[in-house]
């Protein structure tokens, strides 16, 4: 699979990099050393404030934190100083993973362990040729706080959202041991993939 | 197509107590007439506010008001007076179609159809030997406004965070007359499907 090399070359060159999120390497790791699947974008579910120039404007939409651990009200209060133009929203994501299956048999497979470990939204996408599963969980908070740099709730608004969007990740990340049960399963299913250590040794040496 | 059958039936049925999404009636009617085909549950897109007792208890919660067009501030701030207990959230959804399709090969059409009509969260659901599409937009809102009662935010607040939950409605709803003529084409390509018009006739007769 020379997709999956270039794959593997890129995680461990961000992993260098320290771009990965860390609590999730481990599981990472063990997902790319099963033969037939390899993950791309992976997110250990995240919470932060967002700025929005315009709804659906992805590209311009700016961060003033984001953690992908329990943030504090006086984490999110200090940002929110900086917020200048567009919509402000609190949003808490739960963990995320796209994982390229090399069949559609293995596709399905991991499609029923994601959903099996509680990640309720966990589908396929096969576009193109190319079979990939989401597994995701369902955990989505988006709270708009204001506009323009102009915040429109107050403190014990704030600190009410902020725990709530604490509980959401808190909750979607405590999936993850079950998950990870789950690829342990399937790699004595499936096998070791020698290509994952190779790229690997060239990584650590 | 035995299955296919059964959900017209359900479908003509739930049509007849008025209770399908008036303003998808035209475009399920489509989906339904091409051959190997056909829908399950599907929502036009809505706003209202929902109170969940435990996060994530969905079986347990509550609608407070729910529509498939903009509320007005007046309807949100009337319906929080029966707010009683448990988290409660302004939401709004974009239009959702659940589509089974008879092949893979059908599926992976509905799937770029989709896409192509500006729904960024389609996806497959391959469980078990159904191929299901889930046509799916990316406007979701869930802004927590207070829990057990008691309402977090003031007027200025709640008539922000509706009008930017009618906002994203009504941006989601306008793809749907591009969805439609994809669903046109779609029918070209795959022809009329005798069943859908023999049972729809049993039913307005």
């Amino acid at each position: 699979m020379k997709a999956k090399r270039e794959a593997l070359v890129s995680l461990f060159t961000a992993m260098r990099e320290k771009k990965v999120d860390e609590d999730i390497i481990d599981l990472l790791m063990l997902i790319n050393s099963i033969r037939g699947v390899y993950t791309t974008s992976s997110c250990s579910g995240r919470i932060g404030i967002i700025e929005e120039p315009d709804l659906g404007a992805k590209p311009l939409s700016r961060w003033l934190i984001k953690e992908h651990r329990p943030i504090t009200f006086e984490e999110a209060k200090e940002s929110l100083k900086n917020a200048q133009r567009g919509f402000i929203f609190l949003k808490s994501q739960p963990p995320i993973f796209h994982i390229v299956a090399e069949s559609i048999k293995i596709g399905k497979k991991l499609h029923e362990l994601g959903l099996a470990s509680g990640f309720k939204y966990t589908t396929f996408k096969a576009v193109k040729d190319r079979i990939l599963v989401e597994i995701n969980g369902t955990e989505y908070l988006t709270a708009p706080l204001g506009k323009d740099g102009r915040v429109l709730v107050d403190d014990v608004y704030l600190k009410f959202a902020v725990e709530l969007g604490n509980s959401m990740l808190i909750r979607a990340k405590s999936r993850l041991p079950r998950l990870k049960e789950n690829f342990e399963k399937l790699k004595e299913e499936l096998g070791e993939d020698e290509l994952f250590y190779e790229v690997k040794r060239k990584f650590l040496t």
